[in-house]
């Protein structure tokens, strides 16, 4: 059932057998019990890549690393993450995730709810459980508030331009700030300096920044699609991507996407205004920009010691790259 | 803006005051802000009795009581609550709750959810916050989980006659388990013993467990029918409620039940099946069953400290009296 793609840890053999022990642990950790468990299970193993514990993992390995301290942390961060997931397919009414029926298309709403509710929960007392600072606690509670800030924000601001210091914002709240946990409690786990937390806390936000901005790319580039939503799909549900908050300097641009937000959603539309946005030099400037955010992400990982974390790190980064 | 039925405490001044207080500490504490601040707070102020906080403040008032200590954790368990109640209000497309619109039928389910997340993070996070031991931190996560197994087992046993035992075993997480949390945490603010916090555990779970049987006989009566859901609104959605299930020892009671939820529920049916539960003497037997709860509440209020903090609690043992 692991649909781990471990292959993506292939260069870094230590760190692929830490994520392979990890999974044998969420593994137990989520095995049997009552019908709420075996849905939060079946969620938690549909897969995904899992960069957040990947993060954890890597960060502790910068000092002082065991497994018991990182794995409890790093799991938490992913229940609470898979959280977030469900509740975004509710509210999108998405019958696939990853390729995979979703659990509300399977279950039913009430289930779907209940079951986030559960992780979250689940994720927050995992934290509880885990020696963090009480100030850790309320961080990572906190973070949950950014994140449905966030996603409101967003959901509030479809079919409309932010700038692109709100579009900033946005993704650090709805995408950066788990990131950051990650890198900053993995800090904890391996016994790092508070500046060093603090750093790392840096390194997560940009990299969660990254994390959206390579997700913009790919909802805009049907050679970039897998598995998942279809191409366009942000557009489709009014999101603004960065190529097209780029695409849009253009009037004429502006004028096209205005009117495909008023009128009844064409996917032909959709088709022309990513090939517009295309033709505009827009995807092209979101690479720049995505390089920039990833240097940006290397260069913060300088400040931190020269060791087998780091090479982990930076290979997360380099998971990033386009 | 405030809805809080207040005269219910008239008869204890010195809680009266205090939930007085309570509420502009709320307010305070909910203004402003972002949109899914407001969405929250809006939620938050629709009303209904406070009962969990005042069991917090009121436990807290057996010792040591400062508001300092009390008033977040009161507010947090009120949080989380009203975090669930959004969440269900989803589930079952409720239109409206305490008689106002539902906030998923006013924005949407997107804020609904998200806003039910909030709630939830801020609650843990302020329970974080208010210096309780990672332990206890840990409980309060548990006991979300827990709810949310409560709801989702009461949501498969729907249409299906449970036994006593697992009634009670559905009604304890769903709606004990909160209340225990505010008892003892209450408790713990105080400065009580561990073993005094253990006995308001019992305590709260047991208040918790009467107040869903009044609840059952509630929605069973249409004379005790307030603002809200309709009369037998619990049958409709196949949820079994303590009379139905003593009624069902009845063989063609259990049948007309079958048959009833086999087939398209028809409003007429409801009021026969409420006639008829009440004429198998059901309703009764279920009164009595509260009665023994509350009166078993007041014997463990026994082996706590005699003050105002007990007064206070009596009188919420009081409100569940028929």
């Amino acid at each position: 059932m692991i649909r781990l793609e471990d292959s993506i840890w292939d260069s870094v053999p230590l760190l692929k057998a830490e994520m392979m022990a990890f999974e044998q642990m969420l593994r137990d950790e989520f095995a049997g019990g009552s019908f709420i468990q075996a849905a939060a299970s079946e969620l938690i193993f549909r897969g995904g890549k899992r960069l957040r514990p990947a993060m954890t993992i890597a960060a502790a390995h910068l000092n002082q690393y065991s497994q018991d301290k990182a794995f409890p942390v790093a799991m938490a961060i992913e229940a609470i993450h898979t959280a977030t997931l469900v509740h975004d397919d509710v509210i999108d009414h998405a019958e696939t995730r990853r390729g995979e029926t979703t659990i509300h298309a399977l279950h039913g709403n009430h289930i779907a709810i209940y079951t986030g509710d559960f992780l979250l929960a689940r994720g927050l007392k995992q934290i509880a459980k885990s020696g963090l600072a009480i100030n850790d606690m309320a961080k990572i509670a906190g973070a949950v508030e950014v994140i449905c800030t966030g996603e409101v924000s967003q959901y509030l601001g479809r079919n409309k331009l932010p700038g692109y210091r709100a579009y900033l914002r946005r993704i650090m709240s709805k995408t950066g700030i788990l990131f950051a946990a990650s890198a900053s409690f993995g800090g904890y786990c391996g016994d790092l300096s508070e500046e060093q937390m603090k750093t790392l806390w840096h390194f997560g936000m940009r990299f969660g920044a990254a994390f959206q901005i390579r997700d913009d790319i790919i909802d805009m580039d049907e050679n970039q699609k897998t598995a998942g939503k279809p191409t366009g799909n942000d557009l489709l549900e009014g999101i603004i991507t960065l190529p097209v908050l780029f695409a849009a300097a253009d009037k004429n641009y502006r004028h096209l996407l205005n009117q495909f937000f008023s009128s009844k959603r064409d996917p032909e539309k959709i088709k022309s205004l990513i090939r517009l946005a295309r033709e505009l030099g827009a995807m092209d400037q979101t690479k720049d920009i995505l390089n920039r955010q990833t240097q940006r992400c290397n260069q913060i990982l300088e400040q931190l010691p020269d060791n087998e974390g780091k090479t982990m790190l930076r290979k997360l980064v380099q998971l990033l790259e386009i």
